[in-house]
């Protein structure tokens, strides 16, 4: 996938970790995290893009749309589990690959992979590919 | 005060707002905050310096170290009051004069002015500035 | 103005600038201007803002909304000047000033200055400060 | 190649894009892209560089400075394409390998591939890797 | 290894260089380094991490440390090596790598690789990847 | 002076500093400076721009660029001073100064001030302001 085009969006989140590992991340807190997602192929369309922006950009603000100004705590899907930055970094990515299938970037048949980037501050973030 | 010299840090916290301004942020949700604390002077001390850099870090690290990793809706400080981002540029301004005033960071005479600058996000940040 | 709110935003445009001083940006080229617009207050309103974010944001996409996407020579708006950085500046900045003064950020009282920041580059960015 | 070496420089361009999916993009408008161009090796050389900076950084800005301050759409070399950023990733990628190819980094033996990035805004990029 | 967790720091280092190709580079100069560590892994643990951002930090943070406020010309470990950005990178990812098998960041059975990206200037950075 | 131009470079130095209150920095090491020179301006002259960019920039590089690559422990122009962050931020801000008043930015009437703003790290930087 030589090619990629990346769009940038953010969700403010509170959730709480599990486990003695995480100390304070015991206690209910929250984070901004912006949320980069990156799509690749192969090669580009007659149009001359891997994805139309605009497209990917709404395709992903409803994802984050989706996550943004809540408690995960209390969301259902993440019952059981640690919402920590690698963890929603294939959330929002599977989301994005489900969104994909269902045809919400168009045609797109060259798309290959996507790769999520959550900065949760200015020193620390995650990142999870998958292909398409 | 001519010179400035700033530090940053950052805070996790979770929190609501009360008004209906405030839209899907009346949810309980988070912010990573990412804060900047510039001190200003009007002249260098002997050494050169506005104020020494890993005692302003240390200051400003106490200030966040009291706030981050925590539900700011169950703290005390903010009972009845929305922890706006401008809000806590004040709170973390107001801590830090405090600090000064206290010795935190030496004699440090010639401090005149402290702005505190919180990013809510790579698209929206606040800032609060006040005398020493 | 002890209080500022920035939000941030961008736009695409091309345009060209007559004058030798200006070298090869005589000829008709482009940029992407990333937009900082912040608005400056004495005090919190009850809610404890500048003002609300959201609103903020929302005037400021209207001001770049009528530039991006567009050839600058052409709008008549500019005949007969430069349309460089810092007059962009003034220009972002009088238009949000009309827009606040039209109640877009609703009532606002507190509110005393604005200054817009258009970054150019990686390396190079204008910005322009009046009151309110 | 385990190791890279990455230089940035930025041009400022012009252009129009055919095709109803560009929407407002169909218009005259501009970019600044700011251009990462990323050398990659699979070894050091004697001195400990991958390539050169200075040399690397010469290199980018020669062909980034004949693209810079251009209407694209007047290029004969864009003839029929639109000149998308995922587009200009690749005619950077290719120039530079020509560039490598012709001894403009020196010998260089132990280059294996570049990858060129152009950012068109602080929310949008794209990129295009190659061999060498 | 379709996971990473990236954290940053950095070291503030004195050093020359020796080869006429490095120009005024080959006087005693200095740079500060940002430095980005990126671990990979193939799957979460059962806490949903792929290692503790709080021990990779202080990972980190012992490597730099040993690193930061030094004229590296005078370091045995450089002798006879010119401490380019591309060797530094590699330095700090072999470092890590022992840390990691010394066991700094706990079991962590699931890493994979490191990256070790500098960033020696806002125009330049470079970086190494090896398995773990 | 509503109106501000910013132009952005760097400088690699090595130094070191003498008082106990600096711990480690009294060592040899370095830093790269990121350099950012903010001219300050009452109003926009005929052609539209508080100044050229392109002079600004190239007044810039040559304060920089007699200052880089260098042992600032070695120039007679610091014996006896620390050159801290805030105490470079002065000498590149009069030198610029000086290159104002020597006419290396063309006439320049309007300019009133001028800001210099170091970058030592991603978490500490320093500014000093004067008028021109």
């Amino acid at each position: 996938m030589p090619y990629t085009v990346t769009v940038r969006d953010h969700m403010m989140v509170a959730h709480s970790f599990t486990g003695e590992v995480f100390g304070p991340a015991q206690r209910l807190h929250g984070a901004t995290f912006v949320v980069d997602a990156a799509f690749g192929a192969d090669e580009l369309d007659a149009g001359g893009v891997v994805v139309d922006i605009g497209r990917a950009a709404a395709a992903l603000a409803e994802v984050t749309g989706a996550l943004t100004y809540r408690n995960l705590d209390e969301d259902p899907a993440f019952a059981g589990v640690n919402t920590t930055t690698e963890l929603l970094c294939r959330v929002v990515a599977d989301r994005l690959a489900d969104a994909v299938a269902g045809g919400a970037l168009g045609p797109a048949p060259a798309l290959t992979t996507i790769t999520v980037t959550l900065h949760e501050s200015h020193i620390a973030w995650a990142s999870y590919s998958r292909p398409l």
